[in-house]
C-alpha cells in the first residue's frame, strides 16, 4: 500500500449509472412485466437465469425451506441464530411509538407511526449471496411491524433446488416464508407492479447487480427503494498503540469484498504506517481472495500519514466512510469529533467483521461519502408517519384570523374562505353539525 | 363535480420527468456551475432571471433583511410568529437522542444522532413564493440542530429589492440569515457543488419548477434531496352529519392550488354528495382563482358515493392521499383503520388550511399515493445516524467462533482472519496493545 500525506490523497469515485444499452434493456424488461405479468417473468427467468419454470414453481415451498436445513451445517444454524438475537435486540431499541399532544382547549396534534404493509427483499445469487444480508434487511422490517415480507432471489445459484440453502435457512430464521425464485430487473419489476403470482410491495430493498440497481431506480416512485450501495469502504484511524497485524487484517477484510472496495489507514505514526504496509503484503500472500484484495488496495487503498490525530479526524470527516475503526489509546475521547461515519468501531477488539455479522447494528451502511447525510438501514426505513390534527371549535375561533391572514398573503383566497365560512356560521350560532 | 361509484373512479397521474430538452438544459447548467462557479452562476442569473449581479450582490444583506419588515403588514408578522411557535412546538416533539446500550461484559452498542451540517432551502419566486413553506422547511432543520441553513430564491420576484419581502420576513423569523438571490437549476447546482460565493451543502430541500426538480434529481448522490412533490391532493371522508358548505370550501381550497390538484369527496350519503356538488358550483363562482379550481375539479376531482364508511376507508387507503379530512359523527373511531394518508384532519373544525398554515404539523406531505411509504417532512429528515460498536476482549473471545463461522460460509476468509488473528494473539497472552 502507498504511504502518502493527507495533501496527496484524494479518493475519487463515480456513481455507476449504467450504459445506455443497460438502461434500455432494463426499461424493456420493466415494461414487459407491467404488460404481461407472469408470462414475461417466466420468459426472462428462462432467458437470463436458464431456469424453465411454471407459475406454480415460482414460489419456494415450505418443504423446500425445511429441506434446506438438511443441507447446511449445524454450526451455521447456531451462529446465525445467535446473530439474529443480537440484531433483533439492537433494532428493537429503534422502535418508536405514535404520540399525541392533547391541549387544554381540546386541540389534539399527533404523529402516527405505522409499519409499511408489504416489503420486498432482493437477495443476489452466486458469490454475492450473503445470508447475513438477509438478516440485516429483514429484521428491521420485522421489528417495524411490517406484516408481509417477501424475498426474491434468482434460481440458478447452486444447490439442487436452485437456491443457496444458506440463504433459505437465513430467510427461515429471519421469519420470511414467502420466497420467489426470480431475480434481476424482472424480479424488481414484479415486486413493484405485481404479476398474477406476486402481489406488489410498497418498498424494495437489498443489493444487486447493475441491472437490479437500474431497475430499482426505474420503479422508484411507484414504490420506495433503499439507497443504491456503492463499493464498501473502511477507514482506520490509529495511533502508535495499535497493533499493525490487526489493522492490516481489518483493511484486507474490506479489500477482499470487491476490487473497487476502499481500505484506508490514517495515522500520525510513521512506524505504524510502515508496519501496516508490510503486514498487508505479508497477509495478502495467503488470502484466498488475494487478487481482488490486491487490486482494491492498489487502486483504492491508502496509508495516510497525518501530523496529528486532530488532522486525522479532519481527513475522516472529509472521507465520511462507511466503516470507521478508531484504534487509539482513548477512542471514546475522539468519537465526539467524528461528524461523518456510518458505523464507528472503537478499540482493538472491535474488528469490522464483528459488526458485519454479529454485534447487532446493521451492516447496510451509507457508502461513497453519503454518510454525510444518510444513515445505516434501521427500523425507520420500514415505517411511515401520518400527522394527526383535531382542532376544536374554540381553537378555530381563536386562530381563524391568523390563518386567514397567512392564506391571503399567499394569494390563496379559497384557503381563507374555508376558515371564514366556519367562523361566519359559528357567529350565527352554529349549524348543528359535529360538536355541539 | 361528477358523482361516481367507487368502481367507476380511478385516479391516474404520471410523475413528471421533463422533456429530453429540459433534461439536457439542466445537465448543461449543472456542468457549467461545476466548471465555472460564480461566473456561470451570474451568467445564468442574467439569462434566466434578467438580473445583472456582481458576486458581492449575490447575498442578501442584513440591511435588506431588516428593510423587508417595513414592506409587510404588522398583522402578517404577528400571524407568522404565532405559526412559527406552533410549528416549533410540534417538531420539537420529534427530536431524538443518541442512545447507548451498555452490556455487563463491557460491550457498548449505540446509535449516534447528529444533525446534518449544512442545508439549503430552495424558495421559488413569483406566485409560488409561499412564506409558510419557508417555515415548514427551515424549522425542522433548526430543531434537528443543523448549524448552517442557507436559502436561495430567484431575484426577479417582485419588490424593489428583487425578492418578495414576505419571503424575507419569513426567513428572518425562521432564523435564516444566509440568503442568496439565485434560482433555477443554477441555484441547485451551486448548493450542491459550491462556487466561490456559496459553500456547498449536504442536503437541498424545497419545491420548485421542472428545472429545479430535474436539477435536484441530477445532483442527488453528491448531496441529499427531499422528495419531489407532485400536485396537491385532498380526500374528504364524510357522512350525513357533515356540513356541505364546509366540505365544498375545503375541496376548493385544495383545487385552487393548481390545475392538476385533486379534490375528492368520499361519502355514503347521496344527499351530501349532491349538496356538496351544488355548493362547489356556487362557491366557485366567486373564487378569485376560479379558472384553476374549476380545471382541477373537472379533471382530477370526484365525488365518490360508497356503500358504507368501511368501503370509504378502503377507497381512502387505495388513494393514499396527501391530506385526509374525516368529517363523520365519531372521526377518531375511524382513524385506526386509515393505513395510508399523509396528514389526517378530524372533525368539522379541522379544515385543511388549519394544517397548511398554523396548527404545527408540517405541510410538506407525500403526494401522488406515496403516503403508502413516505412521510411528512420532519426532524428526521435533517439528521443522520451512526452506529457505535465497542467490543470488549471478553466479548470477542466469546463470539469470535460464531463470527468466523458466518464469514467463512460467505467465502470471506479475510473477514474470518481479522477475528482469528486477535483470538490467536490473545491465546498467547496478548500483545500489550489497547485494553490490558
Amino acid at each position: 500500500m502507498k504511504i502518502q500525506s493527507s495533501k496527496e490523497f484524494k479518493l475519487q469515485r463515480e456513481v455507476e449509472y449504467g450504459t445506455p444499452e443497460q438502461n434500455k434493456a432494463v426499461r424493456e424488461i420493466v415494461a414487459g412485466i407491467k404488460q404481461e405479468g407472469d408470462a414475461a417473468l417466466l420468459r426472462y427467468t428462462e432467458r437470463f437465469d436458464g431456469a424453465v419454470l411454471t407459475p406454480a414453481q415460482l414460489r419456494v415451498t415450505p418443504e423446500e425451506l425445511e429441506a434446506a436445513y438438511g443441507r447446511v451445517e449445524e454450526s451455521f444454524v447456531t451462529a446465525i441464530r445467535a446473530a439474529a438475537v443480537n440484531i433483533r435486540a439492537f433494532h428493537a431499541r429503534q422502535k418508536r411509538n405514535s404520540w399525541m399532544d392533547l391541549q387544554p382547549d381540546g386541540t389534539v396534534l399527533g404523529q402516527i407511526i405505522r409499519p409499511l404493509k408489504r416489503v420486498g427483499v432482493y437477495v443476489p445469487g452466486g458469490k454475492a449471496a450473503y445470508p447475513s444480508s438477509v438478516l440485516m434487511n429483514v429484521i428491521p422490517a420485522q421489528i417495524a411491524g411490517v406484516p408481509e415480507i417477501v424475498m426474491v432471489t434468482p434460481p440458478s445459484t447452486g444447490g439442487s433446488e436452485g437456491i443457496d440453502p444458506y440463504i433459505l435457512v437465513a430467510a427461515a430464521e429471519a421469519g420470511v416464508h414467502e420466497i420467489y425464485r426470480v431475480g434481476g430487473a424482472q424480479a424488481i419489476a414484479a415486486l413493484a407492479f405485481g404479476t398474477e403470482s406476486i402481489v406488489p410491495v410498497d418498498k424494495i430493498c437489498g443489493p444487486g447487480n447493475i441491472y437490479v440497481a437500474l431497475a430499482k431506480r426505474e420503479v422508484y416512485g411507484a414504490v420506495d427503494i433503499d439507497s443504491i450501495a456503492g463499493p464498501s469502504e473502511i477507514v482506520v484511524l490509529a495511533d502508535d498503540t495499535a497493533e499493525a497485524a490487526y489493522i492490516a487484517a481489518d483493511l484486507l477484510s474490506q479489500a477482499e469484498h470487491d476490487e473497487m472496495a476502499s481500505a484506508i489507514l490514517v495515522t500520525p505514526s510513521q512506524r505504524l504506517a510502515e508496519e501496516v504496509a508490510a503486514e498487508v503484503e505479508r497477509q495478502l500472500l495467503t488470502l484466498p481472495r488475494e487478487t481482488i484484495a490486491r487490486a482494491s488496495v492498489e487502486n483504492y487503498g491508502a496509508i495516510i500519514v497525518v501530523e496529528s490525530l486532530n488532522e486525522g479526524i479532519s481527513v475522516v470527516n472529509r472521507l465520511a466512510p462507511e466503516h470507521l475503526e478508531i484504534v487509539v489509546n482513548d477512542p471514546m475521547a475522539l468519537t465526539g469529533a467524528i461528524e461523518n461515519a456510518g458505523a464507528i468501531f472503537l478499540g482493538p477488539y472491535s474488528s469490522e467483521p464483528v459488526g458485519d455479522y454479529f454485534a447487532g447494528p446493521n451492516h447496510i451502511i451509507p457508502t461513497n461519502g453519503t454518510a454525510r447525510f444518510s444513515s445505516p438501514v434501521d427500523v425507520d426505513d420500514f415505517i411511515k408517519k401520518s400527522s394527526l390534527i383535531y382542532y376544536s371549535k374554540e381553537a378555530l375561533l381563536r386562530d381563524g384570523a391568523a390563518i386567514m391572514e397567512l392564506a391571503r398573503r399567499e394569494g390563496l383566497e379559497g384557503h381563507a374562505r374555508a376558515i371564514e365560512i366556519r367562523l361566519e356560521k359559528e357567529a350565527k350560532g352554529g349549524d348543528g353539525n359535529g360538536e355541539q
